[in-house]
Parts: structure tokens; C-alpha cells; sequence
């Protein structure tokens, strides 16, 4: 075993195709459906949102996708991103198992949502698209798509929830920076913000009003498409660089994982590191335990039915087959805004039911409680998302302390704090909450799920 | 030349010692003088401050100093540091000049500043003690400091001018996420912050009064001592680790800067690149211009007079021989948190009596401009300290468009500005003005420097 606690690719190392799931998946994923004649949609269907190649690569079911050369230019930036071994995690909680944690916070915004943002902003600029459009909550998702628009010349204009817009500025004035324009959702510049509007003055948001907007603009202009920061394939595809990083890296440490462990919001971050590991177990090469972590106030995988529902709230979308909380469902406010969308990507929904990964959900103090202290041992203030996987990794580092087991556990760290202080502010002044859903409200938001025929 | 455009070290070629200047200058600078005696101070008047073998290095002629193995661990975080060309912004300034940034915004509180915050948290604890205090303006250095003592199990009590602590919130809870207390300055914890405060009641604070708090309470106790983020030798003999590592990625890029430009403050980032190029000029090996830039508020080495003076408010410190704005200047309120000090680190003042670099100082607005083009051409976000870096560079690439000239640029990106977004903010929205310093406050404010015999 290494002594090393860092794990650092050279650039030659860095992988130059994404990897495609769908190509080694012993059951294919039910499709999506056109809302209006509830038939498979075809690639015309998404023309008017999506370029060509992306839209490929939607549905391709080749095993491997070549990673373009502009797209590598910008992941050098800040790729190949670091594996590190948490050895000062593991010796303050006296275990024998192995934490490593996959580092994506070295990114210019913060997180892992440029692994996708660039290609898309590159595949719409060769296009010869002008603008794209998108929703953001939080805002990691806007200043990574700002940041990319940037890099290749596109406009870019975002929508963000009301709640996030007025209450965390630092986001917003980050992509401002980048150039973007920035709306606060629900707004009056679409027939869909109007409308909640008009029935909800003072709505504060949701994402799935955000993505009503920003599809809305999109479809009507020929120059603009949309983007989209999680949950279809293409950019699930995108993030399996980490994954496919984090392979080569454990060779260099000579270890193998016995379980991996990521947050889930609309699936990106978690299937961008396990996917590849998923291939390598689905080929009999290694046997890890792959856990999905969600906040309990947002429960999709683990509380949500699996039915086709729309991915907006306006029902602009197509019909995704997925695991959904409603398409009108606004949970509680929760401090990990990357995790508050009420439906998961069809591609892990059907991991999920065909029992390749499991689920769990953690609440809010436990998860901050686990920054804090991987804050304090390891030194990066981890973002609230992220928090959710680490406290999973304590509570299993803790069981093989009782057990003795030596477990090796490989999680995701997407993304760093700085601009989620206050976050942190709140949970050590004691205000956080923990915002379990309740039956009550699942229920009524499960009540609004279309019934197909 | 190679076709690349990020130059990474292995972490086998990282940098196992600093270099120190002191042992190749031709004349030796002035020493620090007892406020008392006027006579040079000795070890026994540092050791209520500061550990014994900071104390050895502020004064050591030693050429290289050796990085403990417990500092090159935590370094290892995110170290060695990456050296970019910035192709994209010699694009954009249609230049042939070829520009190069040391990027260390990729430390786990987006700045240099832990470069020495690390080896002071490790001479301390290592010699028993068990608070550190310090003061911070912004709050950059406070953060790298409960950074490091987290990770060396220090205790960490900082003094933030208040201004910042009001109005920047982030920064403190950063501090407090580390485990750090911080204390608005001036306070009513120290008799320097409550003589300020019966006075002025409403002082918002300075770099100097609370430097007196924090030496104060650290002078007061046994078991606790005082850490300075910039100005003395061993601060910047910990930030030649940057300029160690440029050199060698100079080498990978077969290439050999002919100008090296960093913002000044106290001069610890600026030092950090420049020592180690300075030695390679001094021994005829390479001949680069090396340029500070200062911001045109707090000008200390371009309009600041070159004598001794304290290093704060209350006349705690000994007196060094500086460019100095007089020790209760406050300068107007500048974005640029950590350019505000009324002194200049004793060494750099030194160099600039001795000709071997030049200084220059430019107004804010021309540094966020420079700050904007940066960020939508590299991706970055600037901290505001070092956008004055980059409006040099800017200057100097369209002066070589102008006379076709290949000149070789090398400046120090020491920050990002994911903590500093809201000086965007206002820059983007006009509301940013250039406050230069008047002769008349700068008249008035060298009338307190003291008169020595």
C-alpha cells in the first residue's frame, strides 16, 4: 500500500472518452414518452432544445465517446481532478477502513457541473448556436454553464429560483461576471412565469418553474437552445470522466473500492464517478457496493413513485420514466440547493429498480455534522450536497470500527463551500433543521402525477 | 516552444526547501530596532511572540531553509501548484507577448496565504503552544490561519477590522467552520481596542489596530502566541515555495520570463514568486524586470516614505525600517482587502532602495476591467488583489502589440474571487470609484511617523 495521500494523474493520463452505461446494461431504460401521444420521442422532438451531437448522444449505445479537443482544452483548466486518501479523517475517527474522496471542487466554479458545461456550450457553438438557456437553483449549475458560455463565445441566460436569487447573491454575481443575464423564476418574461405569477405573486420558485422558463425561450427562438445541468443521459455521459479518473487513480494506489458513495440531486455527480466502476463490476473485475445519498427532505429515490412524470412543472418536457416526488413538488428549504429537484434521471431510477445501487437518505444536521468535521481533519469545506455522502462514510467508517473490517470506501466530493458559508453559519448557530418530508405532503404531491394509459 | 498551456510538477518535484534571500544580497537590509532603546532587537525581545525557529528564520543567512515533513503533508493538498499560459487572453489582446499565471487559488481558502499559515501552525504547535492569535482585514490570512491551526490542532482567536467583519461575512464563517473565534476589531478584549474604541466609539477598524490587539493578547500569555500573514522575513521565506516551483515549470516551457509583475500588500505574494527569479538574476543566470503593483489608495512603495516605523496602531511592534504611510493611516475603503496596509514588508522596501525592482501603483477601476477580461477569457475569477497584477500585464501585452515584441510576461494569480464577488458586483455596476490617495492625507498621515536620532 502507498504511503501517498493524494492520487494525481498526469495530463497525458487524463481519459479522452467518456463512457456510456447504456451500452453494457443487461436491461435498456424504458424511454422517454411525447406528452401529447405518449409514443417514444424521436430526435426531432428535442431539435429544438438540443444540437445534434448531443441529442446523438442521448440515445447512442456505443460503449465510448470521444471527448472533443476544445472540451480537453478547457478540462485542463482544472482536469485531471485529485483522488485523495482522508487520512486525518480516518485516524480522528479511529477506523480501520480506507476513505478516499474523488475531489471535484478544483474546478474555476467550484464543482463538477463544468465536466458538462463545456462540451454543451462547445457542441451548440460549433452549431452555430447564439445563446443557450437555463435553469439554476443554488446557482452551481448557472455559473458553470456562464463559465463554459464564456469560454466559447455563447450567450448565456439563466433563470434562477426566486428564493436563491434574492438570498444568496454570490452565485449570481458569479455568473454575472461571467457575462450571463440572470433572471430571478418565476419571471414575467415567459408565458410560464406569467402564469404562476398570476396565480402566485409572491412565489419564491422551484426549479421545475425555472426549467418551464428557460425551455420556453429556447423553443421559440431558432439562434437559442437550452441547457440542461443533470439528469439525462448526455450528461450523465459527460461526467464519467471522474469516474473514469478515479479508476486509473485507484490503480495508482493500488486498492480496490468496496463501496462507493455519492449525493443525488438529478443524478449527475454520483453516476459521473460510479458508472464507471458500475461497467468494471457489471464485467466481474470488482465488486463494489454503490449507494446513492439523499437529503431527507428531498427523497426521490428512496420515497418517490417510479412513473413516467414530466421534468418541468409547466409539463413543457417530455415524459421521463424516473423515480418523482410530483412535478409541482417544492420541498422544504434545505441548504444543499443542488439537491432539491423532484425527480432523479431515468438512467439511476432504473439502476435503482434493477438493483445495481442502493439508496439511503441522511437528514440535514447529520450531514453538516460531517462537513464540520471533514473541514477540520482534511481541510476543504465540503458543499452542503456532498455533505450528505460524507456523513454515509462516517457512519460505515464508524461500523468497522466495531467490526474491524478494513473496508475501502470511495465517495464524491463535487464541490467546495465558499460560496455556501452561510450555510455553516446556520448549523453552528444551531437554526438547521432537518425538513424530513412528511407523508402528507408526499402524498399530496404524488396525487399530481399524470396516470398514463 | 511546447504547444501547452498548464504547466503541472509531480509531487516528487515539489519543493523540499525555501529559499532565503538574505544570504545572496549584496547589502544587507536594515535591522529591526527596540522601540525602547533604538538599538537592533535580539531573539529574547521576539520570544513572547513567536517560536524559536521562526525567530531563527527571520534572521538566518542560511540560503535554504528545509520544509518539515509535517508541512510538506498538508501541502501536498494542493501543491505544487499549477503554472498556466494564458493563451486565451493573448488572444484577446491580439498580443505576442506571452503570458504566464502561478495559479494559487487552488488551496483549500483560494489564496496563498497558507503557504505560511501551515509552517507557523506546525513551529508552534510543535513547541507546545496552544492558541495562535492574529488579525485579519478581509480575511484571507484569518481563514488560512484557523485552516492551519485545525490542522495542527492549535487553538485560533482572530481579530477581524470590523469594517470586513460587518460587511463580509463569508470570510468569518469560514474561520468559524475551521473552529477558529473571531472577534470584530477594535474590541473590548484588548486595552488597545478599548483605548480606540473610547475615542471613536465607531471606528470601523484597520490592519494596524487590530495587529495591536492581537500581539496584545498573545504577549499576555504564556501559552499563546501571535502570527503575522505577510511583512516579516519568514513569511516570505514560506512563500518561495511559489517562485521554486514557477521555475521549474518555467523549465518544462522551455521558457524564461522577462517580466514578472505581483500585487503588493505587506509583499508576501509578491516576494513568494520573486526571490527565487531575483537569486537566478543576481547570479546572471536570467535578467527579468520585476514589477509591484500596488493599488493607488494605499500606494506605500511608490508615495510612502522609506524609514522606520511600527507595524501597528498602538506602537506594540518593533520598528522597521519600511516604506510606511505613517502606522495610523487608514486607507479609503478598496476591494482589495489585503492591499491596505500602511507598511511594506522591511525586505521588499529594501530591494526597491536598492534598484532591483520598480513599483508601480494603478486605480481600482482599471484593475476590475482587467479582472472582468481575465475571468471571460481564462475562466478564472481574480481575486481583487491580484486584478492589479493583471492591469500591468494587460498594460504591458498592448504595449508589445503596439512594438511586436515577444516579450515574456510571469505574474502571481494569488487568489480567486468566489469570497470577493460582491467587488464584482459593484464593478459591473459603475458603482466602483478609483480613490486614490490625496497629498493631503498622505501629508497628514506621515506627520505620525516617529523621529529616531
Amino acid at each position: 500500500m502507498s504511503g501517498r495521500t493524494k492520487y494525481l494523474l498526469d495530463e497525458d493520463s487524463m481519459p479522452t472518452q467518456w463512457y456510456n452505461l447504456l451500452a453494457d446494461l443487461p436491461v435498456a431504460p424504458p424511454p422517454p414518452l411525447h406528452p401529447g401521444t405518449n409514443e417514444p420521442i424521436g430526435p426531432d422532438d428535442l431539435a429544438p432544445l438540443f444540437p445534434q451531437a448531443l441529442i446523438a448522444q442521448e440515445v447512442t449505445e456505443q460503449r465510448h465517446v470521444d471527448i472533443p479537443g476544445p472540451v480537453l482544452d478547457v478540462y485542463r483548466l482544472w482536469r485531471p481532478s485529485p483522488l485523495f486518501r482522508a487520512r486525518r479523517l480516518e485516524r480522528a475517527l479511529d477506523t480501520p477502513a480506507r476513505i478516499y474522496y474523488k475531489y471535484e471542487g478544483v474546478s474555476p466554479v467550484g464543482s463538477h457541473k463544468p465536466n458538462t458545461s463545456v462540451p454543451q456550450a462547445h457542441y451548440n457553438a460549433e452549431d452555430g448556436v447564439r445563446r443557450l438557456t437555463t435553469e439554476t437553483g443554488a446557482g452551481q449549475w448557472g455559473s458553470a454553464l456562464a463559465f463554459a458560455c464564456a469560454s466559447f463565445g455563447v450567450d448565456c441566460e439563466v433563470w434562477q429560483v426566486r428564493a436563491s436569487y434574492d438570498q444568496k447573491p454570490y452565485r449570481r454575481l458569479m455568473m454575472e461576471t461571467y457575462g450571463a443575464d440572470v433572471h430571478p423564476s418565476p419571471s414575467k418574461e415567459t408565458a410560464a412565469g406569467r402564469a404562476i405569477l398570476e396565480e402566485h405573486p409572491e412565489s419564491t420558485g422551484s426549479l421545475g418553474i425555472a426549467i418551464s422558463e428557460a425551455v420556453e425561450q429556447a423553443a421559440a427562438d431558432d439562434t437559442t437552445r437550452y441547457a440542461l445541468g443533470s439528469v439525462l443521459n448526455h450528461v450523465l455521459l459527460h461526467q464519467t470522466v471522474i469516474g473514469e479518473e478515479a479508476l486509473r487513480q485507484f490503480d495508482m494506489a493500488e486498492d480496490t473500492p468496496d463501496l462507493l458513495v455519492g449525493c443525488t440531486g438529478g443524478g449527475s455527480n454520483f453516476g459521473g464517478l460510479a458508472f464507471p466502476f458500475l461497467r468494471e463490476k457489471l464485467a466481474g473485475r470488482m465488486s463494489p457496493v454503490i449507494r446513492a445519498v439523499e437529503p431527507a427532505a428531498c427523497p426521490t429515490l428512496t420515497r418517490g413513485r417510479y412513473t413516467y412524470d414530466f421534468g418541468d412543472t409547466a409539463g413543457l418536457t417530455p415524459l421521463l420514466k424516473m423515480h418523482t416526488l410530483g412535478h409541482d413538488f417544492i420541498p422544504d428549504p434545505i441548504h444543499a440547493g443542488g439537491l432539491r429537484y423532484h425527480g432523479m434521471s431515468p438512467l439511476i431510477s432504473h439502476l435503482y429498480e434493477q438493483g445495481l445501487i442502493e439508496a439511503r437518505e441522511i437528514a440535514q444536521q447529520d450531514c453538516f455534522a460531517a462537513g464540520v468535521r471533514f473541514a477540520r481533519t482534511e481541510g476543504i469545506i465540503p458543499a452542503p450536497e456532498p455533505t450528505h455522502a460524507l456523513a454515509a462514510c462516517v457512519e460505515e467508517a464508524l461500523r468497522c470500527r466495531e467490526s474491524g473490517e478494513e473496508k475501502v470506501i470511495l465517495t464524491a466530493l463535487c464541490g467546495h463551500a465558499h460560496l455556501d458559508l452561510p450555510a455553516y453559519g446556520a448549523y453552528l448557530s444551531g437554526a438547521v433543521r432537518d425538513n424530513a418530508l412528511s407523508e402528507e405532503d408526499l402524498a399530496r404531491s404524488l396525487a399530481e402525477v399524470p396516470h398514463l394509459g
